[in-house]
Order: C-alpha cells, then structure tokens, then sequence
C-alpha cells in the first residue's frame, strides 16, 4: 500500500461513483454543518449588537429571529425548488445563468466563491478562538491549531465525499442532541413557570446591564443585518445535488428540509429562551466574556457534566463547519469550470472521485486568509453575508423568470413566492452592506466584481480558443517530411543517436554547427566528409552540414535565428529540430549538464510557429 | 541599445580579448585591492590582541611584522615562479595538482574557493563597519548597505575585467597615495627626533594603557596568527594571469612585484611608526574605539582635512577590496571546472568575456552570507587566513616537486626557497588553525573537505560521462522508421496538426485514446473509419486506433504504460511520442491549458530508454 493510498484511500474507479453517493444521515453533517452551527453564532451576534440597549434591548430577538425564519424559510422554498428544476446541482449559479444570463450568474457563483472561501477560515477561527478562550495555554498556537484543522479537513474531504460525510457525522448529531434538549428542558421549564423560569446558574450580567442607548430603528436594523449570518451555509445542498444517493434530487431536498427545519427549530427555541431568562450577551474580548448559548445552557441544566458536554460539542461543530465548505466549493467550482469560467481542472475528478483541485485551492486561499489574519478572523465576519445573500437574491430572481418561462402547475403562486424571496433577500443585501460596510463589506464590494472580471475573461480566452481550434473532417493528403535540423556542438554518441534519429524521419537534414573562434576550437570543424561517406554507406541522401560563426559566443540565438530563416525561406515546409540531450536521472547530476536543449526548447516556443516542431532525443547515462 | 548593453556594455566578440587584457596600471587594483587594504587590517589584527600586555606588547609589532614580511617574501617568491611556469593561470590549483595530484590540486582549489567567498563577505562588512561606526545614523541599513555595494561590484565586474580594473583605479592608488604619505613624513619626523616623535594628535590611550598580562609566547602566536591576514590576496594575481596583457606573465609579474612591495613597505612603515608614537589598539566596539591606521595617522599629521581624506580612502578601499575575489574567484573556478571538477558552465564566458557564472555564484554566496550574519562578519574573520595559508603551503610544495623534476638553472636553490616556504607556511596553517580553532577555524576545517569530496564526485561523473559518450566512427546505416504514437483526447486543430505530422514521419502511426467511461462520454470514440478514410486518399498506411481503458480517469500513467508495452514489444524500434500541445503565449492563459504534455514528457524521460523519443507539435492561440 503506497502512502497516497493510506493518506486519501485506495483509488475508485468511475463506475463506483453509485456506491460514493450519501444518504440522509451524511447528507446533514455534510452539506448542513455550517447551517447548522450557524445557530450558535447567528443569535449571538444580533445580540451582541444589543448590547448598549440593555434587558431592554433582549426583548426584541423575538421579533428579529421570526423575521429571519421567515427569510429562512423563503430562501428554503426557492432552493427547494431549485434542486428539483436543476438535478444537476449548481444552485444559485446555474439559475441565475439560465434564466438572467451570463454576468448574473458569474455573479452569483463569484459570490458564492467569496463566500465558501471566509467560511472556511471564519469557521476553524471561531472554533479555535473557542478553544484558546477555554484554554489560555493555547493562544500561541492559534495560526498553527487552525491550520492544523485545515488540513485535517483537506485530507478527510479528499478522501471523498462519504468518508467526509461519515467522519462528521457524531460531532453533528451530538451538537442538535445537546441543543434540541436544553431548548426542551429550557420550554418545559418556562410553561411549567408560567413564562418565568428559575435560572439554575443566572446568567452573569443580567442583573448588571443597563441600557446606554434607546432601542433605534438602526440598532435594529444593524442587529438583523448581524443576525443574518445564521442563514449562511444554506444554500451548499443546491451546489451539490450530484453528491446524493439516487433519486438525487428527492434526497437532496429531503435532506435540505431537515436541515432547514432543524435551524428554525433552534433560532426560534434559543431567541424565546434568551428572552424568558433574561439572557444580555458579554462584550466579546472582555474579561468576563461567556457565549450566549454557554449562559443559555448553564441557566437551563447548571454547570454539571452536561453543560460542558454541549460546550465542547457547539466547539467542534463550529470549527467543523468549514466542511461544508469543502464540499460546496469544488463542486460549484467543477460546474462553473464546465461552463467555462474557471480552468477545466477545476472539473477533474480524483482518484477518490471528488474534485480535487477545488479542495485544493480551497485550502490553499483559507490558509492565507488564517495565516495573514494570524487565526483571528473576527474582522472578517462583517464580510460574511454580503455573499450568501447576493446569491441567494440572484436565485430568487432567476427562480421567477424560471416559472415566467416554464408556466408549470401553480406557477403564479410560485413567482409570487420567489418574487417575495428575491425582493427580501434583495432588501438583506443592501441591508447588510450599508450596516457593514466601513466594517469591511466594502472588501467584498471591491473583490466580488473582480472575481467577476477574471472570471469572464476566463470564458472568452476559452471561447477564443474553440473557435481557433475547431475540428473539420480528417485530411491526411499533401503530406511533405519535415526538414530536420540537428545542432550538434561535437561528436559523440548523443550527437550520432540524434542525427541517426533525424535520418529515419526525412531525408532533409541539416546538421547546424555553431561556432566560435577561441583557444578550444580556433577553426571551423570539418565534417562533411565523413557524414557523407555514412550516408553513401546507407545509401540515404547526406546531412548538409551548415557552420554558423558567433562571435559573441551566443549558442541559443544563433540556432534560433538559423531555424527562424529557415522557416521563412520554406513557407510550405515543417521544421523538425532535432535536439539531442543528456539526461540525468539523479538531481546531483542535473547541473552537471549544459541545459541549451531545454532553453532552446523554451525560445522556439516563444518565436516559432506551428509548422516548427521540437524533437527530444534523449540520450541515458548509465549510473 | 537594449537595458542589458546599457547595464553591463554590449556584447564582446572573442576576437576582443586582447583589447579587454590588462596592464599593470589596472592590474594593481584588480589583483591587488586585496592584498594591499589587508595592510589596514592585519597589522590592526596583531595589535588588537597585544591589547592586554599594553605598551610593553607594542615592542613587539617589529618583529612579529618583519617575520610576517619574511613569510610575505617567501610567498612571492613562489608565485612568481608560479607565473613563469603557469602561465594560463590557476595558481595553487594548478602547481598543486600538477605535481602533488588530483587530491592535493582539488583541496588547494577548495581552500582558495572558501577564502574568496569570506573575502567578499568580510571585506564589505568591514568597509561598511568602518562607514556605520562613523556616521551610527546608518546602523539599521547595515545589511542594505552591504547588499548595495556587492551588487555594485557585480555589475562593475560583469562589464568585464577592464572595467573593473579602471573603475577602482583612482581609490586604490588615492589610499596608497595616503599611507605612503604618512609613512614617509612620520618617519621623517621620528628621524628628525632621534627616534622618539612627537605626536600632533597624541593616541588617545597611549599613556592610560597598562599591562594586565605578561608576555607570553602564546600571546605572540596569536598575535602573529592575526598578523598573517595581511597576507591574504597575494594569491589572485596567480589565479588571473590570463587577463593580462601579453607578454601576461611578465605582465602579470610586474603586477605581483609592485602590489607586493607595496604591502612589505606599508606592513614595515606601520609598525616601525607604532612602536616609535606608542600606539596601542583600542579594543573593537567599545565606546572611545579608533582604528589604529586612523590614530597613526593623527599622530603624523593631525586631524586636518588630510586625516580625513586617508581615513575615507581607507573605508573605500576596505569595502572594494572584495574586487579582488571578484577577478580571482571566477577564474579559479575556470580553471577548476576545465579540469573537470566543477560544472562546465563556470568555464564559459559571458557577453563581457568574463566568467559570468562564477561572478554570480561568488556574489549569491557571498550575499548569503553577508544576510545570515546581519553584515556583521567580526566572527567571519577567525575563519579568514585557513584557506589562503593551505593553498600557499600546497603551491610551494608543489613548486618543491616541480623543481625536483624540471632540474632547471639554479634548481638547487629554488627548491631550497619553495622548502622553507611550504614549511614556513604550513607552519602558519596549524598555527592559525590551532590559535583560532575554537573561534570558528573549526568551521573552514569542515567546509574545505566538504567541498573537496563534492568536486571529486563532480569529476568522476563527468568521467563517467565522458566514457559512455565516447564517440565511433559515425555510421547511418540500418535505419528504421520509428514507431509514432499520439495520445489523442479528442478531435480538433491542435490534435489533427499533431495525426498529420506523425505520418509525415513514418507509415506506422498509432492514435491512442484513453477513455475513461463518464456521464461525457460513455462510450468509446470509433476513429477508426474516419481515419482510415482520410489516408486511403492520401495513398497512406492508415493509422491505428488504440483505445485504453483508464477506470482511474488517470492519464498520463496509462498512456507511460502503453508506451514502455510497446517499446518492450519492439525491441530494434525507434518510439516516437508525438504530443499534441497547445502553446499559451501570454502568461496568464497558461492555467488554461492542462499541462499533460509536459507532465508526460516528464514521466518519460524519468521512465524512458534511449529509444523513446518524444516530439511537441505545438498549436499556437493567435491572439
């Protein structure tokens, strides 16, 4: 077993792509971990921004929360939707494209990109600042602790999709056990008060908060625009629709609504339970600093084994989340790259059936992200929606041309639907943007658009060279042989094997010497005798010897000159130049040898044209 | 004119040479720098360590300068015979390889080798010391400053040996201009005095110095082991003999006589006038520390605008004296590399006729170390006098044995010279090595059989080589058409450009297809009618079809092993492999194409025999 086979797994072949497929149950921690853990960040950064209202303030995460299950569940019906209009996954990119054409949907996959790629590194980040917040110790090892994930989560996916998917499946379902049970407990308790529950541990600053500011329309606005980010991550089922069991598109939606219905249920359950225990959250990077759901738990079961049970659970699954990630990107990437907008090797499948390429940038552009930010990527959450909701806006609007188009049963309350959808998501955008911008938001303002511009340019570049290249029927006639050049410094048994090499292919071939007077070689090396005595031995035509002085002692450019002229002097002709090469099997040897075959090589690349043609002859040192 | 004839000159024809050879005049600072600015270091050196017995040490610099004159004449003696016998150059690599063999030759060229990198290095940073000490605002530019003047004297040197020569002209003859001055009207003045001078500036701690510790002949080793770097760059005009004038080595002789009188005159005038003004060194790095060459010259002449101007052509000098290197390493590697024991790229001149190569490595090197050290290279000094003192012992011993064989006029007594010269100065190696073994000389004792077991392993693979190269009479006979394979992914331009080259090569072609059973393509391609088509009316064999099945949806691998298959199968046939490629001209479309003509042409030059040939039809984009 070779160590890629124990890294990654042992090759699949193409035909076991069925059996690679998932189901539900890896379905959810696959494509629903970053929706999922969404639910422990999401509140809690509306709530942040609640701060300076106080106990005051805390009432309105109701109102706030059903605002966003509401969003929640029109991005869901569109996405449900979408997966049964376009098997083939691709989600927001693939509607925009088919029905608003082709710079609306390079924009939406340009802001999907964006925002898989702060997914990734907002992800490990949170989860590791997590982590180094419980244990102290840790703080100098953030960027290497990160990066440490990173690559755990590189290897895991490219090992395939099931493997991912089964690797994470009890971090994930421990995190929704712990959480569906202290939301439980914590409703039970609440009913059995009459609305007023008994904190077992109160939650610290409850009783401490006092409002600085009025509860404004902005601090509302901008307490949405922060909750926001609970509804991220939705959309990766729709870029990977082709990952699932067959019916794909049956089990793709059925493992979206489980998803869906499992985050409502816990932002619903954690606002009405934030609001019952009077829950403020803490400045984060202040001394006393807990996470709301840490508070929420506590004030729910106490701080015994199962407090930290759910702590350390909600942890992983955060740094976890990045997965999803993982698994949407490359293959938003292959469908982007089959449209081509992106280089087709982002459509090459592994040896383990997954897009590798994809996985590897991925974790190449988080890592730099990580390393630059030194692991603390706080400043970059700010940047986090804009791009999942200028997707999802695209969808939307895509979705309402769709019905337009196609007119299928209840097509009027569908558009109706999306159009709402589109509308709201649409209103999101510009919410979150103007909320956020001087934060950050601009960055994705400024690289969104330029992501765009590559991405088109990369499209035209490709549709150039289809045009250039387009096959027609198969001629073979008015074949010539090509005039072979062979340049050869002296006589050994490299040289002989080359012009040996060049006589089987044609019997024009020139034998180019370039020659330069000095201490060595002071005259013109003679050696059209004995090549032509060989030739008449073989009874083939001679090698024409042609000598070329450089007095500058240039050995590429005259060659190069000399097959340039040749070139232009037989128009209808191909030139064969025949370079004969030493090769050096060990990396010790390398520079023990003049390299001129590969710079000539690399110059008639630059200044040839498709009639010159580069022949290796190799020639083996025996060791 | 281009920027690369505006940098470093345009191009020299071979036939220049003899303008491009040097006389006496550019000679000295080209060969000499070296050696002559080692009169501001090595005496400095000496005195430095009589520090601790105070003025009584002083007494000594007399004699310890004459027994370093002594070894200075003996040491010129040889290399001017040196000259006489070699006059292609090469110095103690030649002499010791000619007469002693390949070992003694090879270490003399090593130690040679690390002692020019050290001189560039220590010679820089002492110059820019010097500079920082004065004006201590440039401190923190240290290793800019460094860098600066190396690149400096790599263009400079690269323009060509002559350049470099007339470029450091007036700064060398300016500093021996100076300290001639000096000399001579101090010891006018100790003269007029009856030996006891007085001082117009007194030495700043000539009367505070007291003794701390006596005497010892220990303490005079070591003295007299620091002295001994005065004697470093005797050698270079040895190495260089073919970049002077004809008759280049009664040029070169000349050359040699006057940059050694200098010195042997400078190294006595400084000592006699340090014992008669009672100069003490002051201790390098503390606060009130002068050079000694700046207090003498204080004490002679005061510190009026003279003082300053030999102060400042001191620090010039100090800091070109890496120059030197710069026309004796390259042409020491050379030589070295003509004999075989280097790359042959250090034996091949450039566009200014000057061993490019050996310029930029020495510069590499040399820059390497100036950063790694901070451009503070104090701890480089230890390591310094080894190589030079090892390379004159082998040369003199190697003169020894040429005496012995040549038996010419007066033999007897040149071989009796070489005798106590090789004693002398093998002597001085143990003394050094023993003196400053623990300062750091342990590191040149490991670096310099380091590097000779690396260029005897270069030698014996270019013998290696050279015996399987080893060219027959050249004969044509038995030529077979090869066998053409082309790997084809799909039909277009590019592919059929490549199918039409291939037959004009030879009638058996073979058309390859790896297919790798996909939602893109299910079944296998049939080419085969087509194609058969197409050469019937060409009156051609027709190409076969190969298809190979590749579950992996690996490539390049399949295609290797059909290849090697077939060369197995045909023993007595040729394979040419001819890979379709297309050619991006602008950088940014190269991501665009896949890249598995280069790969493959990797994997079969790794994996491939003499007979394996591979061919790059190359398409061109057009724009």
């Amino acid at each position: 077993m070779s160590f890629a086979d124990w890294l990654f797994g042992a090759p699949l072949a193409s035909w076991e792509d069925r059996e690679q497929r998932i189901g539900i149950a890896a379905g959810v921690p696959t494509f629903g971990l970053d929706a999922l853990s969404s639910a422990a960040y999401g509140p809690e950064a509306a709530l942040t921004l609640l701060i300076p209202a106080g106990v005051a303030g805390v009432a309105y995460i109701v109102p706030l929360s059903l605002t966003i299950i509401l969003l929640l569940a029109i991005v869901f019906t569109s996405y449900w939707q979408t997966i049964a209009a376009y098997p083939k996954g691709g989600g927001s990119y693939t509607v925009a494209s088919e029905n608003l054409g082709r710079l609306p949907g390079v924009t939406a996959a340009a802001a999907l990109i964006v925002d898989y790629v702060l997914d990734v590194a907002v992800g490990i980040s949170a989860g590791v600042g997590a982590l180094v917040s419980a244990v102290p110790g840790l703080q100098h090892d953030t960027v290497a602790i990160c990066l440490g994930i990173l690559l755990v989560l590189t290897v895991i996916n490219l090992r395939g999709v099931r493997e991912a998917g089964v690797a994470f499946m009890a971090p994930t379902f421990l995190f929704i056990g712990c959480l569906l049970l202290v939301i439980g407990r914590g409703l039970w308790a609440m009913v059995a008060s009459g609305g007023h529950p008994h904190a077992v541990v109160a939650p610290p600053s409850a009783s401490a908060a006092h409002a600085v500011e009025a509860v404004s329309a902005w601090l509302l606005i901008r307490a949405f625009a922060g909750g926001c980010t609970a509804l991220t991550g939705v959309e990766a089922v729709s870029n990977g629709v082709s990952a699932f069991r067959e019916p794909a598109s049956k089990t793709a939606q059925r493992t979206l609504t489980i998803i869906v219905a499992l985050l409502a249920i816990l932002l619903a359950g954690i606002a009405v339970l934030v609001r019952a225990y009077h829950i403020v959250a803490t400045p984060p990077g202040s001394a006393h600093y807990q996470s709301v759901l840490a508070m929420l738990t506590a004030a729910v079961t106490g701080r015994g084994w199962f407090f930290f049970v759910t702590v350390a659970s909600i942890l992983l699954v955060l740094s976890l989340s990045a997965n999803t990630a993982f698994a949407g990107f490359p293959r938003l990437c292959q469908i982007v790259a089959e449209g081509g907008f992106l280089p087709t090797f982002f459509a090459m499948r592994g040896r383990r059936l997954v897009y590798n390429i994809g996985i590897i940038v991925l974790t190449l552009l988080a890592g730099i992200l990580l390393i630059a930010f030194g692991g603390v990527t706080d400043r970059l959450i700010p940047l986090f929606a804009i791009g999942a909701f200028l997707a999802f806006t695209l969808s939307q609007a895509g979705m309402v041309v769709h019905w337009r188009r196609k007119r299928g049963p209840h097509w009027h309350r569908n558009l109706m639907l999306n159009g709402v959808g589109a509308i709201a998501t649409g209103i999101t955008v510009l919410v979150v943007l103007v909320a956020k911008f001087t934060e950050g938001a601009w960055i994705t303002a400024l690289v969104i658009p330029a992501l765009v511009w590559m991405m088109v340019r990369v499209k035209r570049q490709y549709e150039r060279m289809e045009r250039a290249v387009r096959p027609q029927p198969l001629r073979l006639d008015h074949l010539q042989p090509p005039i072979a050049v062979v340049p050869i410094a002296g006589w050994n048994l490299v040289t002989e094997n080359a012009l040996r090499f060049a006589c089987t292919l044609t019997p024009h071939v020139r034998v180019v010497h370039i020659h330069s007077a000095d201490e060595d070689m002071p005259a013109q090396p003679n050696w059209q005798p004995a090549m032509a005595e060989a030739a008449a031995q073989a009874g083939i035509p001679a090698p024409q010897l042609d000598i070329v002085e450089s007095p500058y002692r240039f050995v590429i450019g005259p060659i190069l000159d000399y097959v340039l002229k040749l070139e232009h002097d037989s128009p209808d002709r191909e030139i064969a130049i025949v370079v004969p090469e030493i090769v050096a099997r060990r990396w010790q040897h390398f520079l023990l040898h003049n390299h001129h075959a590969t710079a000539l090589k690399a110059m008639l690349l630059l200044k040839g044209s498709s009639r010159t043609v580069v022949i290796n002859v190799p020639w083996y040192i025996k060791k």
